[in-house]
């Protein structure tokens, strides 16, 4: 048997590492950047702990761009490197410095913001440059300068520099079929989207600004007007970053502008406030840090994601965090820092991994205990905000079961009058007259009070409550509402939902009342053979002896068949295919309206009578169209003249 | 000065690999199998150049999975490898074994389908494997089997194997953060994915079938009934790909029914007919085939994408190619295949890549030249797929100016009475009646022939053309048009959209005729006081002398107001901010309908006069509503009683 070690030539692994290394191009500047980082915080962690003899002040990394020379520049403040340390960390691929230091000063660097991992960062270069140099000079006053220059072949050539500053300079000369990096914008726009909360300040150009020390005097002008003189310009350094974003700091230490004026950072473009943050705030088991916004939500919930951010110690990752926030939370704005989240990895291990699930479930925890809290002590403002927030709670309360057990306490049911009862409340408040023949609690609602108004009336009248739920998904969560309390003990009572178009309204919560119609059977069915002779087959045909002041003719949509076909429609729920079942309604005839006795004793007019009222029926559901509509509207107005 | 040569050590790389190689583990397998199929395609031209002396026969591909022993087996057939090449290819990492028997035989093997590139593709099996081993018998009958193993640190062992039938073994010992990879449902799933069309057989478990050698004879049962004997079974392998899908095929080998079921194989869950396909084929300048189907569109856009997928030597690469394929063909299904579109390069880079650019313009052109040609041929078929296909061609008419230039001359328009007009054929039919005063040519259209019926049937009396353009995005398209239009030299008229509602018609195409009212002018301005007494503030009143038998009331939407407005909605174009304006509307008032003369001398009912006629036009435009209607349908049972 033979043993024997792979081998890995660089001559081999080179080209890989340029075109390969990561699937968008754009990331070089990144590393490049958290490479500079890590060498400052370096130097202010042995500064810190008295290794470093040397004045830390306050050290920033400039980005600058030589477009005619075709050059872009790094540059830092930091460590810097001996020829030693050039030999080690450069000249060895995948060597990282920062594990290394991390190792090193594992007692004392754990929370000193160093990123490095792999020590394949700074090769990234190599994906848009033609040819990258190095001049970097320790902060050890001992060693010497040095200039490292490699075409992107693997040879490389070290000699001395005369750099006398601390620090390291990278020099990218950028490729042909890259010269996209030699744009400022361009450049802006990466500084703006990866590092825009990194810790160290980042300098890209300069700026005028009004001299903060120039107190203007006041002069007279020519005319003798007095006036004051222009306010002196000074050029600073224009900083891209802020290094201390509001999610690193204590919740103590922050104000509800902070906050404010955090997610207006965040969100440049976004004008309206946020409703309402959490700070999430964790060490262990796992370390996490964040602020999420609650933003005022439209109902399309598709359009509403990719809008948290995930950092690692303050590098932007991604705005893709699927599988790490649950999918209902996703709807929320914000910043998540974690260096627990396992990257490049496929989504059914991140949806597995232990410690994304812990995280998952935290934040799931931190949103519900906020609301509920919300809820407690500001229950006015929490009504006020419940149809911004309603849809992320609610899909929350289908989706995820710890969930729907917190908010079953703080979720609300508003009514079409503006009154919010929470489920309990509502129960109590409508029990006694709301109770059916057969114990069933009948929870009346409107999915619309413009579409639905006068079944609202009808329900009004009678003095139930008509409840409004008009989120998209709302059919999903009253079923599941009666699914958990469909089996009550003894004593309690079985709840159903009804909306107030789906039955007549005495139909709806039956009472043990007799029904007498002012028409014989034979009346009846003479009157049943008319109006069926009449309006179309689509429609059920049900008689009932209602209130005399009842409309003559109503149209029912049956609760159970609706109910499915939106659930399916809606997706995840209902019956198969029935999203395509066609509409099917029942017309509700009252045998007690006058206008009854008018259609039996008509003489030929029979129809023009049925086809009015239908026609008006319709309109009460939006179901009078095109030509309908428009021969129903000639022949009103052909009544007024 | 110092020169030297970058290093990189196994020890520091190879982590690397395990962890970084691909962004996600799942492609380890696609991988393998890529390995596995250019090991049969070697030994296919080798032995159709004569090189090797062996029966190539029927060479499989098996995936195993050993689920009790943690392990999956992917053998081969083809080459295998000696022991000398097991050291040069296996032993160092990223010498990729395809690209130097490409670049060997690169006379003959050109067009062999071979697919490796950058011989890294097996230590992915280390991102699932905690061990992995090689078993492999060159075809050349001298060389002996050897059996590799590695544990994932660089060392590995080789000894001698007694593996007698050339070709090779890869065997992973699955790590306990992977089991995911032992499960079938999985691994069947990813060779799916990724594998369903590799060009030679994958086998994946075997299957009954009925033998189809076995004719079953016709016995008598114990009550002596004829019947026949059951079937016999035989059990055969479970092929999961089709090596030979259809875009490898000339277009003429091809008839209606393959692309058909190549579509069915493409989307097993797809029920509908794809209206027709384009084959893709070209050589030069790039290499590209590929087949795309044009589906039944609905109007939702968003929801379309995703469905191309893009292959390399039919090798599943993504199902996302923005960038590739112009964003308005997105929206067609099917498959492309080229080994020329770069990979792992940012979104800039690609859409700045020359090679990629052709590609999109080649797309772009075939799907023009398609639709010209059932355009020419089957101007009825073309009629009838319209509405399914017309988002495409919209959004490519307003997003690709080439695509413009050529739809322009097949984009049909269609009126509400279903007849299709190109766009030269419609001036041409509306010109005379069409033309208004100012010689405009004025095109009526109607975006919903329900809603807008009454103005339709105005239109349509005066024997106007009224065109049914109901598209998301119709706003832009007819803004479009008529700026394409508008320069036009002085013979020919510029050219005017104008929905039905938006003026009476009279006032949409102007014509120079006096119009008589029946009101003296103290009537009219009494009139107006009155309307304007009586109506919301958002309608402003228009009194004009229309024919007495028009309606009394007529409820207008200006154009230019409610086209920025929409054009603000879908975006991109319109006004900043217009799409939260508020409605404004018209009440075109007819002085000359006998109801006037009603409201002008009526004795205090005037108001509910003008509020009946005012609630008939707003019913109309499908704006009365909630309380409103409800009120009004009351009243009008009423008066029916």
């Amino acid at each position: 048997m033979a043993k024997g070690k792979i081998n890995v030539s660089v001559e081999n692994i080179f080209p890989l590492i340029k075109k390969f290394l990561y699937s968008d191009h754009e990331i070089f500047l990144r590393e490049l950047i958290s490479n500079a980082t890590d060498a400052t915080l370096k130097l202010k962690h042995l500064s810190t702990i008295g290794e470093a003899k040397v004045d830390y002040g306050d050290p920033k990394i400039e980005v600058k761009i030589d477009k005619e020379g075709k050059k872009l520049h790094i540059i830092d403040q930091g460590v810097g490197m001996s020829k030693e340390e050039v030999e080690k960390y450069i000249n060895e691929v995948a060597f990282s410095g920062a594990e290394e230091f991390l190792e090193k000063y594992k007692d004392t660097a754990k929370d000193s913001g160093i990123i490095g991992h792999f020590g394949l960062g700074f090769y990234s270069a190599f994906m848009v440059a033609e040819k990258v140099e190095i001049i970097t000079k320790s902060y050890v006053d001992e060693e010497s300068a040095v200039h490292w220059t490699c075409d992107g072949s693997p040879e490389f050539a070290l000699t001395e520099a005369d750099k006398k500053d601390r620090g390291t300079e990278i020099i990218l000369h950028i490729a042909e079929d890259s010269t996209e990096f030699l744009e400022e914008h361009r450049i802006r726009e990466l500084l703006v989207k990866y590092n825009k909360f990194m810790p160290v300040p980042i300098k890209f150009g300069t700026k005028e600004i009004d001299d903060p020390e120039f107190e203007p005097k006041t002069i007279k002008d020519k005319d003798g007007k007095e006036t004051k003189e222009p306010h002196k310009k000074i050029t600073v350094d224009n900083i891209i970053n802020n290094p201390n974003p509001a999610w690193t700091k204590q919740p103590s230490d922050l104000k509800d502008e902070d906050y404010s004026s955090f997610y207006r950072e965040l969100y440049p473009m976004q004008f309206e406030e946020p409703l309402f943050n959490i700070h999430l705030n964790v060490d262990y088991p796992f370390n996490l840090t964040g602020i999420l916004y609650f933003p005022k939500l439209t109902t399309n919930i598709d359009i509403q994601k990719d809008r948290i951010q995930l950092y690692q110690n303050q590098v932007f990752v991604t705005d893709n965090v699927e599988g790490i926030v649950p999918e209902f939370l996703q709807m929320l704005r914000g910043v998540i820092d974690s260096p627990d989240i396992p990257l490049n990895v496929s989504r059914s291990y991140l949806q597995a991994d232990g410690a994304v699930k812990k995280i998952s479930s935290y934040i799931t925890k931190k949103v519900a205990d906020k609301l509920q809290s919300l809820f407690k002590n500001d229950r006015e403002g929490f009504e006020k905000k419940w149809n911004d927030i309603k849809i992320v709670i609610e899909y929350g309360m289908l989706s995820e079961p710890k969930f729907y057990e917190k908010a079953f306490k703080f979720a609300l049911f508003p009514t079409v009058d503006d009154s919010y009862f929470t489920f309990d409340e509502l129960i109590e408040k409508v029990k006694p007259a709301q109770t059916d023949k057969d114990k069933n609690i009948v929870l009346l609602y409107a999915t619309n009070a413009d579409e639905q108004h006068s079944y609202i009336e009808e329900a009004k009248e009678k003095g139930y409550e008509v409840l409004l739920l008009d989120s998209p998904i709302v059919s999903h969560l009253i079923q599941k509402i009666e699914g958990e309390n469909s089996e009550l003990s003894a004593e309690k009572q079985p709840i159903k939902f009804a909306r107030v178009d789906s039955d007549f309204i005495d139909n709806l919560i039956k009472k043990d009342e007799d029904k007498v119609s002012k028409l014989t059977e034979e009346e009846q069915t003479k009157l049943k053979e008319i109006v069926e002779g009449v309006v179309p087959k689509e429609y059920t045909v049900q008689l009932e002896a209602l209130d005399s002041n009842a409309n003559p003719f109503v149209i029912t949509i049956p609760e159970f068949m609706r109910r499915m076909k939106e659930m399916s429609q809606t997706g995840g729920g209902g019956m198969m295919g029935m999203s395509n079942f066609p509409e099917m309604y029942n017309l509700v005839v009252n045998t007690n309206n006058d206008l009854m006795q008018k259609i039996l004793r008509a003489k030929g007019k029979k129809e023009e009578y049925v086809n009015q009222a239908l026609d008006l029926a319709k309109l009460s559901q939006n179901l009078l169209k095109g030509k309908d509509l428009t021969a129903f509207i000639k022949r009103s107005f052909d009544i007024m003249k």
